[in-house]
């Protein structure tokens, strides 16, 4: 973990203080939105939590719509990284243990970032109830779609995948799991349990779960 | 499908015209929560889809509040009886056997009531964020979890689990894929492609997502 930069790999990184205070915004825009959810969190408490003026706020975000916008740009960005960083790294291992991989990564994220998990999981939920948000959900979740059907487009290419299964509904099956596992880490209070939580569902999707003991 | 009953088999089944009422109520309440969310639906519209009065609406439920709770626990009771029927309808498959055989009653039940499953797991989301719904949120999840848990030790009974496979957390994760299924209802748009997707879902359970096509 010596190289991880803190601040998510998939935004330009600046020198100055711009880009530092930026930043500061967005990481603590994410806190208060996975806390209180879109209505309930003002541009005031996410300024105090930044520890900024609102003014400040104002300056590199024109609304809270925009500021939920680039938060969940951001934190999507970050956990798409992370399944990229896994797989470019492991290039010859299956694409679901690929996928193991990346969640490993997600672990560790989810450990360095709090509120980062709980709030991309829980922002697909308000999306889907507030259509001037719809645009990025869509966006982001259809990255995480295109990164899923390329994984199975892979298993598949290499002989890994059961012929009956169709990539684009799995990929969504996939997506939907995502999801539930996101909005779950609001609901286990604590880091390790998630942990355990994200590798069982690594058991999960290396067919364990209905694997008899004495099958290696 | 011939006996299925139309109104959730967890319900006491009354005769009169109050139980009929009480059921069109909590219909409508399912389907409006399903397309608004709760803080966008008003008694009076759900009043309005059950075509009764608002006054008639109170003489069966206190407050919107209650009125969503009974909602939720209606939807619940649904899903889990279909779950509770397919594992008694076929004792001597796998446990992962029996939950693909409950998936299959839930794309039924989908196709027959409108906003059920979308409701279902919406109302995960919405409860996180609104804590005076949360005892019924709970208890619900709750039920779902004890499912789990008991298919899994089943299947640890007959020797149909890995070792390495945690109990517990497992249940964790099957509850978060269903969570996450639900919501993806609202977004899938077709009942088609949902069913789809919960057969998919049915091959990621048993194991076929790392099956390569020559075994069987």
């Amino acid at each position: 973990m010596e190289n991880k930069k803190s601040r998510g790999p998939g935004r330009p990184v600046g020198t100055g203080n711009a880009a530092q205070t930026q930043a500061q915004i967005l990481n603590a825009a994410i806190v208060c939105f996975s806390e209180g959810g879109y209505s309930s969190t003002s541009n005031r408490d996410i300024a105090q939590r930044a520890q900024v003026t609102t003014g400040l706020l104002y300056h590199y975000f024109a609304s809270k719509q925009d500021l939920y916008r680039c938060a969940l740009r951001e934190a999507n960005e970050c956990l798409l990284q992370a399944y990229r960083e896994a797989c470019e790294e492991a290039p010859d291992v299956t694409s679901m243990e690929q996928l193991c991989l990346g969640l490993e990564r997600v672990i560790a994220l989810s450990e360095s970032r709090p509120g980062l998990m709980r709030f991309a999981g829980s922002a697909v939920a308000e999306v889907q109830q507030r259509p001037d948000l719809v645009v990025v959900a869509d966006a982001s979740e259809d990255s995480f779609l295109k990164l899923f059907i390329a994984l199975l487009e892979r298993a598949r290419a290499r002989g890994e995948l059961r012929a009956d299964v169709d990539i684009t509904s799995s990929a969504g099956v996939l997506l939907a799991c995502f999801i539930g596992l996101g909005l779950m880490h609001g609901v286990v209070h604590s880091e390790s349990t998630y942990a355990q939580m994200l590798r069982s569902f690594q058991h999960l999707i290396m067919g364990h779960f209905a694997q008899s003991p004495d099958k290696p």
